[in-house]
């Protein structure tokens, strides 16, 4: 692992590069989005094997295996029944013999990076050392050090937030609270040093987001039942488009209670819509009875998810929840992985994303009030300098969310700086998040994105774009501060 | 400010870059697209304090502070009714405490340069400041040598064109063409020397442009009128279709009469239509009647602009004036600003905007004729190298013009010439203008424009894809030779 | 010829590239994909004079040149009618007064190196040099050493692919194939160096490609009686779509015994469709009907292109052929040169082109199924990031071809490597093949996408993001490998 990884080669502007970084990697973590199981860390057991932690949850590996025809399946993903067909050393060892597909991949960086600083494992992975290194990882995971709360205490966690269903019932969230530093570990004893390493400056805090696409989307399957179920949880009538907008305003402030500062849709467009209220009442009982029978219309589910974001922008102005919108994404476009792996297998696929007709309706209300924190996030970078650069440099409301998903690596990266900087600045994008699904990736996530930061900022130093000084500070801003501002993770806690 | 600044890093490739720039440095400014008011010029009174000169006219300035929460009016910008709530030095240090906003964007390296070369500021901008520098600017606002004439010929401004409505007296353009020499400063004594500096050959000359929107575009509020107001001036009845284009070609040849070369069009779309004559008559008249009820039909608002993107290019290849088109903005997009500010106010934000289909109907007529030239802009980067540079490459009509708008920056240039040039070369784009608002901006924007396209070239010299001695050639075309070519500014007067 | 051309400029990035590039630069070349003439091949006459060799059929130049007003005509580009009206001489000075056009281009390195290191012209090209380079050619050609054949060998070719009509004879690849040793240069003597280049390890192998494109597009002047010719070639009876089908099948199995590994589309869109088969028949009825009044619906059209795009994937699955897909090309675009000199005369435009919809029909039915390899291009490199990579990364049956047409290029090829690598890796990419017309320019194309390969992993080792030794493996893969595999060129010859 070199210390100048993802540095600019020339000289002069690495140099500049190790310089801002040595001021932002041992800056505690910010994870305000993510994909973390609370359970995980309310339990605390031992992580799971090497193959159940590393390669099956992971997308980014299991579609890059599948790509080259090895089925999930050889790889310890469970089928659409739950059941998983390969052995754990079985797995680890066909995902071993492929990890040369992942040359040049971001994947790659996060993973020998995660064994090396995490997991002491340093040997390179290979067909060759699947076996020991398989066994090398089993023994430390036993170890109560690398139980899942002293993991996040030692990766510098300062708080880190799962994405959660409306239905939730926030148990895991309620356990982690009840007990005083239950986010803290247990397992005792000097954390091994993590290089390099952010310094856990307090107890990690763990809150939930409020995802609510289950009861807004009429497309997923179940929506009606989901809904029904969103007016029990919170006792109300859920048959009239008023009771449904008042079970989400009180969901949301369960969440809010539970320590939420934040929303996330994803949706298929960007498209907003800003409905009479005698329309959108009409368009809800039209779905409610459309579920009840063939299911919806297509036109009619798509205006009501754009009806929804504009009503959920409503509420945030109302609960103070910074509301995030992942669009773009074409879910489950392989019939196949669909059929044997259930949704959410990894097959989905980005498509054309506009954002500057299609958030107009909502922005309209309330683009300009700065009570609205609205986050977006693409998987079309053509938008990036046409589209979201000039709105989140126009609107009060509007930020910029990190490179997602695909472009959560170091090309992608570096593209986001260099497209939007100009015209957004810094200071309305959120800096870094990390929407991680794999734990034990968190730190080094953030690690490669305050390098390629520092990158991108040496070379406006170098070039005498930007002071050092004054680019330190920026550095600084994207991997701490302004995560934590534009969460308001800096407003105290809850009531 | 450095003297290498903007020049890639690299020590070679930047020695290279120091040489080509040294080429073009001092070549005389060509500004045949901008937005300087001519009554600045003709009045030669002193320029308005810090705020209204440099703050509340600019869109990139008053856009970001705008995203951060900051009230247009809290930096002077006028209310709908033109009244102006903040006291200027107020202004100024509001803007001065956001300055840290601006940090990687153009703006910053404008203003920085501006002030440090033109006005002799040099002690950072920040709140701290903001009081001294105001006072040192609104000092040398006060000198002789800083009026707005003898900046025009400090600058070394060769060619000055700005944008006019077609409806405008060109008073001001004949009160400058009037007197000989009347755009030589009155106030004599050699200028100071401008670091880094272009030495004016000749007296500027400020020529006007036609801008025909207002009476092209039926969308515009008060289309009709203007129309008529049209026809008065030109004594030509616009109550029928081949009335209204013989008025429109009677102004182009009142603005050509009066020194303009080129023409002017901004539109939502770049579609273009080849109505038949009779069709096109019925649509006018449809047009014309609707305006006189509830407005027009949107289809029939798109298609009449189209069809006069067609009808200009005729008329350019009658009378020789160069045809710029600007597609791709949706304008006044936030509806706050709308309200408060009027139109213009900063609130237009881009869309995706195709060429290959839209230009089409005018290309089938026009484009393979020499004797039209037709620059094309854009705000949408994806169409430099799929469509704009392929058309370019192909048309003898077609040629790029540079990078626009929120492209006018280090990284928008870069990629504009990294996107373009392999497949449209250098020559079918019209070298580097500069679309200035900012009177004082222009010379730094010429700057900025020569060092990006140096570094470009240095770095072609540098992996041997071109000689020095032929890069060389390119800087000093797309710095001068190019932009006075395209735009026939180097024909001769006009008669 | 500077032996760094192209490579990064930093000194320490160069000198991995240049390591990386001695791994590669001697490799044979792999050509599956290209428009040269067998009948070229096969008679092995001497090239035609250097501006019908250089100039006329190479749309890169003639388009260069019309952009500036220069007639294809002059270049000696025959008419519509088959006659040239330029003499060779006239035709080359012309090409040569406008050679400064192509600074920046990617034809100038294509030629340069070629005359340089093929026909060991090595003086600057310019108006002033045109009778000399003309002359000296002329001799050159007139050498048996220049012979199509010798310089086949010469250039290392190992397989070389020529794109054919579904109802071409073969007959040329017959002659070529009946005599062992065909290919093999009948101009005996050793061929003299070719620095930098491969050398051939076995007689080059031709092969065709089947291009069924002018009896799949019902749009295509003539398809009728191009399927009524199919019919009678294959003896299949194509009154029927049964009968259309099984003709497509057999002229398939012709050109795999005559070599062929792979078919080729060129499609306006990537829409595919897979329709019920009655539904398909009575497209099919409906286009034939219509072809004998007035034309084809367009949506029948697209629609039947749509089908054929899936019918042909699941005979690809059959019988194996590698299929290519190339969309989003505007056909001749301009009207002047349709009118002027027919079809294909380099009037193409690209288009926005999307692919996530668009192969969702096809992928449903075959994109999981290793049998079937589509390997797919664009002209919209929006889409490479946004869908083509992540479908690559994806599905087993999709390969990403290369940077294609006008992204054949330096910069082209590192967006394509810096855009696609993190999502889909190296190994869903099919290496680099050359699509080339222009013979002699195929070994330079080679070096040159060598060349920028190796800057770009040169730039991954400098940044540690990938150790040295595998980065060698990864350049040796995209030389050789990767094509030679994705074509199945490694599977032995066919039966």
């Amino acid at each position: 692992m070199d210390q100048d990884r993802l540095f600019p080669a020339d000289p002069a502007t690495r140099a500049i590069a190790r310089e801002l970084y040595a001021e932002v990697r041992d800056l505690p973590l910010i994870s305000p989005h993510g994909h973390v199981d609370p359970a995980l860390l309310a339990d605390d057991a031992p992580l799971p094997d090497p193959a159940a932690l590393f390669v099956a949850p992971d997308h980014y590996l299991t579609r890059m295996l599948y790509s080259q025809g090895v089925s999930p399946r050889r790889l310890g993903v469970p089928d659409r029944d739950g059941r998983v067909q390969a052995a754990p050393r079985e797995a680890w060892r066909t995902f071993c013999e492929h990890w040369y597909l992942f040359r040049g991949t971001p994947s790659r960086l996060w993973l020998e990076q995660s064994l090396a600083a995490i997991f002491g494992v340093t040997q390179p992975l290979g067909p060759g050392t699947a076996d020991a290194v398989y066994d090398e990882l089993t023994a430390r995971i036993a170890e109560p050090a690398y139980r899942p709360r002293a993991l996040l205490r030692r990766f510098g966690i300062e708080v880190l937030a799962t994405t959660d269903s409306p239905l939730d019932s926030l148990e895991h969230h309620a356990r982690l609270a009840a007990a005083p530093g239950a986010t803290d570990s247990p397992h005792g004893g000097p954390p091994p040093p993590v290089p390099p390493g952010p310094r856990p400056p307090v107890p990690p805090r763990v809150i939930p987001t409020f995802r609510p696409d289950p009861v807004t989307d009429p497309d997923r399957p179940g929506w009606a039942a989901d809904v029904a179920r969103l007016g029990e949880l919170t006792g109300a009538d859920t048959g009239s488009y008023a009771g449904y907008l008042d079970a989400l305003a009180r969901r949301r402030e369960d969440f809010r209670r539970a320590g939420a500062t934040a929303t996330d849709h994803g949706t298929p467009t960007a498209q907003t819509a800003d409905l009479d209220p005698a329309d959108a009442a009409r368009l809800y009982g039209r779905l409610l009875r459309d579920a009840a029978r063939d299911g919806p219309d297509p036109d009619d589910a798509e205006l009501f998810r754009a009806q929804m974001l504009t009503e959920s922008a409503r509420m945030s102005v109302d609960d103070g929840l910074v509301m995030q919108v992942h669009p773009g994404a074409l879910r489950d476009h392989s019939r196949y992985l669909y059929a044997n792996f259930g949704p959410d297998s990894g097959g989905d696929i980005p498509v054309p994303t506009g954002y500057t007709r299609a958030l107009r309706p909502l922005l309209d209300r309330f683009g300009d009030d700065p009570r609205l924190r609205l986050v977006l996030f693409t998987l079309d970078e053509s938008a990036y300098s046409r589209e979201l650069a000039p709105l989140a440099g126009l609107y009060p409301a509007v930020y910029l969310g990190p490179a997602w998903w695909f472009y959560d690596s170091p090309e992608g990266m570096r593209r986001y700086r260099e497209l939007t900087t100009e015209t957004a600045g810094f200071y309305n994008t959120v800096g870094f998040t990390d929407d991680t699904r794999a734990f034990p990736s968190i730190p080094v996530r953030h690690d490669v994105a305050r390098r390629v930061d520092c990158g991108f900022l040496a070379r406006l130093v170098a070039e005498h774009r930007l002071p050092a000084d004054e680019a330190a500070e920026v550095a600084r801003d994207l991997a701490y501060r302004l995560p934590k501002h534009a969460y308001r993770l800096d407003e105290g806690g809850t009531s």
